[in-house]
């Protein structure tokens, strides 16, 4: 019999929503990620693990182009807040949902600022045993330009960390799209 | 219940042995990272899971120092090999006997050469789910001077990869040594 601690495994999981026009959905990594993660390592062993998705919100330099109004007003903005906030739990519902199906205890919840950051602040403050972030998995030209958040933490991160490629056979006509 | 695949998660983990000396003994850092990935990610479900260890042997520079003959013939390197092929069994062994012990199935196998280039190369033709690798968790001081194999490890492999790092408490006099 291996080894069996009383605490169980906690993973933490850095998900994304797709960047995909019209597709307000997660994003192939993300879901790539939490795919594997529970194929491979919790497996058939549920109630071994908990799962703690982090969804990093990104203020939207888009949101002139998706509002129908004229930011005039603080309400204006608290609006444009409401609006991600609720965008944001959809993409954890996802999640959540899922586990549910699959009978593993989970949590989520949302930050809002740089993704890079958060998450490693996160991992400081939550002292997870695992981080998994999905990665699109660039080339090393494409990352140059669009950063990517799995390096950094794989670096950074105060604990051990996974990364798990999108298969190139999911990659949308743009790579850099997810 | 969450997802169940038929075949168990392949985890290849490359182990090495302690720098130490007169400690012929696993590394730190592998036993480490093979305790970690037992108490974490194997817990209870033993038989989800295979156990696949890789121990790359480095020609020894110190070898003059550690053999009491002089290297006069063939037959004089045939032993400094045997004596070699023997050592890096008895490592391979401890991981062997603790797996039985956890009733994990496992393999082992030795090859000899680079470790970083052979750990990638066993990775191609093996194709584990994961591979776990052990690091001494240097500062960049000291990885300038004794290069990381656990870097290179997680840039180059062909499957998502963790590095465990060596707890402070555990590191010897000597960070360097492992």
């Amino acid at each position: 019999m291996a080894s069996q601690s009383s605490e169980p495994t906690r993973i933490m999981m850095a998900v994304n929503e797709s960047s995909i026009k019209g597709y307000p959905h997660a994003s192939i990594s993300s879901r790539t990620a939490f795919e594997w993660t529970v194929a491979k390592l919790v497996r058939s062993n549920a109630a071994g693990f908990r799962l703690l998705f982090l969804h990093v919100q990104v203020p939207d330099e888009d949101a002139f182009e998706d509002m129908d109004s004229i930011y005039a007003s603080p309400e204006d903005f608290h609006n444009m807040n409401e609006k991600d906030r609720i965008r944001g739990l959809h993409l954890l519902e996802y999640f959540v949902k899922l586990c549910h199906q699959y009978e593993i205890p989970c949590e989520a919840w949302i930050k809002k600022g740089d993704p890079k950051e958060l998450i490693c602040s996160e991992v400081k403050r939550v002292k997870p045993d695992l981080l998994v972030v999905g990665s699109r998995g660039l080339g090393p030209f494409q990352r140059v330009f669009v950063g990517t958040v799995s390096e950094f933490c794989a670096k950074h991160a105060d604990c051990p960390v996974i990364t798990i490629k999108r298969k190139p056979a999911d990659a949308p006509p743009d790579p850099v799209d997810d």
